[in-house]
C-alpha cells in the first residue's frame, strides 16, 4: 500500500482526492494537513464522509510528514507549496503539487506570470507536467509533478493531435473556455457566491489568466515551436466541469475531414479520453466525477477551420482525478486504478 | 452472476440503474428493453456510457425476457408492469418493479388514487415493498417487489423511529418534501422543461400526490393504528436530490431530548442510514449518486414537536439504489454490493 | 420630491431599493451611504446602473443625513441602525429600518433572540412593524418603521385571514419556508457561496431562527392570544424568492371549502396580494423583481387542514418593493407608486 | 395610441412581448393569438399576469388581425408568418416578425439555410431587418420588420464598429456564444428539460447554426465585402441571456489600444449599447429582463487581436425589447417608450 497524504485537506480538490483514495485499492491515507481545520474530524468538515472515514485534521509538521507518506498531493499557496516539495523531495519522497509551483520548466515564466519568485528554479525544470497523455513515461519516474490547471487540461488534451501532426497555422489558435464555479475555490468571495454567478454568464480576465502560459509551453512543445494562443475563460452558473472550444485553422493542404480519425488514432489506447462520432459534441455532465475527457470536432469547410470541445470534470481530470492518474503512474499501479467511476448522470 | 434485465433503459431511473449494475460484481446485465430506442446502442442514448457498454436496446419480448433474466428491473407504465411481472412469476423468475402497481399490499388502494384498474390483487397482496430497512427479511424471499417511491422512502425512514415507539401524536404527521426535477422523469413536459423550473419553487398536488397512500400503508403498519398524513411535495430547481421535512408531535410523556439516541439505536447497524448529531442538518447534496439517507434531527420545547429531516437521491435510495440493494438481498448478496460509492460533493 | 437617502447602498437589499426608487415618480435620492464603497460610484459597485445614475457613495455622517433627507433606508448592523433612528427621529425625520432593531414593540423580544442589548425600549414601541396589509393606516403616520423580515411577510399574508377570524386552532401553526441564496445577503461566506448551495437543499436554523419571533409577534396579535408556532426555514439553489407553506388545522366547525373565498374576501382591496383559485400553487418566480404576494390554498378534509403557499421576491416584498410601498404610504403617495412593475417570468 | 396584436402569445417571446406592452403608454393590445391555448384566458397560460390582463388567447383569424391591429408581432411557424405578413402589408398594415422569414433581403440564402420555399422574394427583398443601431432610418419607413434572432443581435452589436472601420482581418471572424435555455422556446423537448441542462454546458449546431447566415448578411454590409464566419452557439444552465464572445484579428496598422474610444464613440448615442472600460466584462445578468446590451473589450498585443463581450437578454434585445424597439421606431415614438426598465440583480 502506498502511503499519501493530503495536505490541505479541506479544499475542494483535497476532498475530492479524499474521496477518491477512499475507493482507491493500492493507497492508503496517511495524513489530512490542513490549515483551517486542524484537529477537525474531516467528517465534521465534510459530513457526507461519515462513515467512510475517521481522521481528523493535523496541523502541517513538515517532518512528519515526510516520514509517515510516500508522496503527499499539495493544495497550497505557491510559496509554501515549494517548501513542502523541497522538503519531502531532500526525503526521498515524492510530491504532486496541485498548485502551479511546478507546472513551468522554465521557473521564469512562473515568475512573470505569478509575479512572485520562484524559489527552486532547478526543482522546478526536473518536476514534471502532470498530463499522462503527453508525458506518461517521464511520469512514471518523477519525484515532483506540477499537476495541470484545470483548464489547461481540457484545452491541451482538445489540440494535442492537430499540433503534433502540425495540421495547425500557428498564430490560429484560440481556446474559449467556460468552467463550473468550483473551479473558484472553497474560499468565498465576491466572485463565487451564488447570488452573483447564478442565472449569469460572463467572461474573466481575457488574455491574463494565468493558465495561458501553462497552455503555451505544452502546446509549443508539441508543436515543436513558440506559440502564442488567445485563451478567454467563462465562469457559468453550475458547480463542476469545464468546456474548452477550440478554434484552428488547418494548413490549406489538410483535408478538414481527417480530424475525426485522426482524434481516433490518437486516443485510441488512452483509457480516459473519449473521441465522439461527428455531430455528437459533449457537455460536461458526461465527465461528472470522473477522470474522463470526452472530445468533439467539427470541421468548418467554409473556413476550413476545425473546433474541438472538449468536456471535463475541473475537479476530476481537471484536478482530483488526474493526480490520482500521475500517483498510479509513480507508483507503477494500473493507470486507471480507483479512477473507473461512471460519472453521475443526469 | 445474477443475470438481470433493464426493462426501460432509456429512462433516467433506468439509465441509473445500469450506471450501478457496470459498477456490480455479481451482476451481469441480460437485457436491455425499451420501449423508444429500440436497436439503437445504449451509448447512444447515454453517449457517458461510451467505452464502458456495448449493448442494444431490444424491443420487449416477455418470453425471451424470462428466459434469459434472473430477474427485471421494470420501468413501465402501469399496466404493462403488471403483465410484465405476472409473466415473470409465472416463470419462476424474480421482478422488481420501479412503478407503482406492486407498492400497494390492498390493490384496491392503488384503484382508488391511481384510477386504474389493477389487474393481480393476489400477487399485490404478496408483494413485498422494498424498503429493506424495514422489511429486510420478507425481501430476501420476494418474487415481486414494489420499489418504493421516492418520496416515501425520504419520508418513512424520517419517521420509522418515532412512531414504532409511538412516540408520536397519531394526527399530528405533516411531511413537507422538496424533490429535484429529475424526479418528474426524462419525458419532456411543460412542468419540466428549464425555463419554467429555474429560478423558481413551487408546491403541487398538494393532499393529492399518488405517493400519500404509500407513506400511509407503510405508517400505519409500523404505528399498528391506522394514520393519515398531510403531504405536500415541492419542485425545487436541482437536478437530483429529496428532502423530507417531517413533523410530529410528541406524546406529552417523550422526552424529546431524547430523539439522537433513539434514531440512532435504531440506525445504527444500517449501513445507508446516517444519523447527524444535533445542529447538523443534512443537505440533499451529501447523498448526491449514493443510495445513502442522511437524517438530522431537531426538538422544539416550546411546541413539543420534533422536526427531522432526512435526505436523498430521489436516484438513488430513491429509486435505483434501492433497487440494487434490494436486488442483492433477493440474491443472498451482501447489502451493500455495488453501492459503496462516496457523493460527488460539491 | 421626497428626498431619500439609502444607508448601506452596496448591499443587495440597497441595491434593489435604489433600483425601485429610480424608477419612482416622487421620490429622489439624496445620499447612497456606504461602509466599504466609499467614494466610488454606485455604478461601478453595480455596473448595471451604469447610464441610469452617476452618484458616488459616501461615508455616514449622521448630521449631513438628517439634514439632507427626509427619510432614510437603513440597512445597518443593528446597534447602528438603532443610532442613527434615534438621531433621526430626534432631527424630524423619518426612517425605515431594514434590519430587526424596530420590528418588536417589546423590546426584550429583540434583545432575546438577537442576544444584543436594544438601546431604545421607547422608539422600539412606538415603531411601526411595516406590513402595509396588516397596519396600514398606523404606517401613514408612522416616524420609524420597522421593514419586516422576509419569512415574515410571506408567512404572516398567509396565515392572516385564518387567524383574524380565529377559524385556526391555535397549537396547530407549521411553517415550512423556502428561500433563495440572496436571502443570505452580499457578504461572502461559507453558507453563500455558489459550490455549496447549488443543486441541493437542507433546513437550517430549525426552531432558533431569528424570524420566528416576528412572526409569532405579529400573528398573536392577528389572532388575539399568545401563539408559539413551528418555523422551519430551507436554503434552495436560486438566487431571489421565497415560498411559505403554512400547515394550519382548522376548529371543528370550519367549512374548509370556504378558505378561498375568504382569502378573496380579505385581499380583494389589496393591489400588492394575488389569491390563485383551487389548484393553482404558486411559484416564486411569478414574483420575481415585483412586490407582489402569490397566494395559493388547498384544503385536504382527511386531516381538516389547510396548506396555504405564499410566494414572493425576498428582496421585493421582502425587503425593498415592501420598503418603497411604506415610503409611499408614509408620505401619502399612491401606494404602488413605482410598484407597478411585471414580473421576469421565465 | 397604437393598436399591436401578438400572434403566438402563448410562447416566450409572444409572453415578455404582452409584458413590455403593458408597461407602454402609447400601445394597446388588439388581439392575442394563439394556436394551442385558444379562448383562454392569458393569465390562465402565465398566472402572474393575474391582476394586470384580463383578455382572452382567440384563433387566428387573420381579416381580423388586420382589421383590429396597426401592427402584428408574429411568432409563428416561418410558412405561416410569411401568410400573415403578406395579408397585413396587402391591408396596409404593419408586420414585426420574430421568425426568420423576413430576415434576409436574399430569399435565396433562407432557402439554403432553413431548408423552406420562401414564398414571398420580393417582400423579403424589401423587409429590414430590425437591428435599430444598425439600420434606424430605414426601420422608421418599414413595413414588414425581420426582427433579429438573438445570437445576431449581441454578435452584430459586438463587431459592428470594427467592420465599419475595416479595422479587421476579414477572415479572421470567430463568435463563441453562449445562451441561456428560454432560447429553445417553450415547446417541451430532450434538449430543454431541467435535468438535460442543468450543472452542464455543450456546444451544439458548430458551424450550422441557421444564425450564421444573418450574422454574416450584416457583417458583409457593414464590412462592405463578403464575409464567412465562424459561429459556435453553446447552451449553458440559466433562463435568460446571450454572451457572444467575438474574436478578431486587427489590421497591421491598427493601434489596438484605441477599441475603447472607438466603441465609445460608435455608441455613445446610442441608449440601449453601454459600452464598459478597460478591465470590466459584462455578465450576461445585467441585461436581465431589458432591452440593453452591455459591451466589454480586450486588447491581447501579444497575438494583436481584440476580443469583445456583449451581453444581452435573449427575450430582451435578443427579442421582445428589440420588437418594441422597432414598434417605436415604425410609429415615430421615442425609441426608448416602455423600455426604460432596470434589470433585476441579482
Amino acid at each position: 500500500m502506498v502511503k499519501v497524504s493530503v495536505v490541505g485537506a479541506s479544499s475542494f480538490a483535497g476532498g475530492e482526492i479524499v474521496r477518491l483514495l477512499l475507493n482507491h485499492e493500492e493507497a492508503e491515507l496517511a495524513l489530512l494537513v490542513g490549515g483551517t481545520h486542524e484537529n477537525q474530524k474531516i467528517q465534521e468538515v465534510f459530513p457526507y464522509l461519515k462513515g467512510f472515514i475517521d481522521q481528523s485534521i493535523v496541523k502541517l509538521d513538515i517532518e512528519r510528514l515526510a516520514e509517515e507518506s510516500d508522496l503527499a498531493f499539495l493544495i497550497l499557496p505557491h510559496g509554501q507549496a515549494m517548501e513542502v516539495a523541497e522538503a519531502m523531495f531532500r526525503a526521498g519522497k515524492k510530491v504532486i503539487d496541485m498548485g502551479a509551483a511546478f507546472r513551468f520548466r522554465n521557473a521564469q515564466i512562473y515568475e512573470v506570470w505569478y509575479k512572485e519568485e520562484h524559489l527552486y528554479h532547478g526543482l522546478a525544470q526536473d518536476a514534471v507536467y502532470g498530463l499522462p497523455e503527453i508525458h506518461r513515461e517521464k511520469l512514471r519516474k518523477a519525484a515532483i509533478v506540477g499537476n495541470p490547471g484545470c483548464y489547461p487540461t481540457a484545452s491541451i488534451l482538445a489540440l494535442y493531435p492537430l499540433l503534433q501532426e502540425k495540421w495547425s497555422v500557428s498564430d490560429s489558435l484560440i481556446i474559449d473556455a467556460k468552467s463550473g464555479v468550483s473551479g473558484a475555490g472553497r474560499t468565498p468571495g465576491p466572485g463565487n457566491i451564488f447570488a452573483e454567478c447564478n442565472e449569469s454568464v460572463k467572461a474573466y480576465n481575457i488574455g491574463k489568466h494565468r493558465h495561458t502560459p501553462e497552455i503555451e509551453q505544452e502546446l509549443s512543445q508539441i508543436a515543436k515551436e513558440p506559440l502564442l494562443i488567445n485563451f478567454t475563460p467563462h465562469l457559468i452558473p453550475m458547480t463542476r466541469g469545464i468546456l474548452a472550444t477550440a478554434y484552428v485553422r488547418l494548413q490549406p493542404w489538410v483535408a478538414g475531414r481527417e480530424v475525426w480519425q485522426l482524434y481516433q488514432r490518437y486516443y485510441e489506447k488512452e483509457y480516459f479520453v473519449k473521441v465522439h462520432p461527428e455531430g455528437v459534441y459533449p457537455q460536461t455532465k458526461w465527465a461528472a466525477g470522473t477522470n474522463f475527457c470526452h472530445i468533439g470536432l467539427a470541421y468548418d469547410d467554409r473556413t476550413h477551420r476545425v473546433i474541438v470541445t472538449s468536456a471535463i470534470d475541473n475537479l476530476g481530470k481537471g484536478a482530483a482525478g488526474q493526480a490520482i492518474q500521475n500517483l498510479n503512474l509513480m507508483f507503477d499501479l494500473p493507470e486507471n486504478m480507483g479512477l473507473k467511476i461512471l460519472p453521475q448522470c443526469p
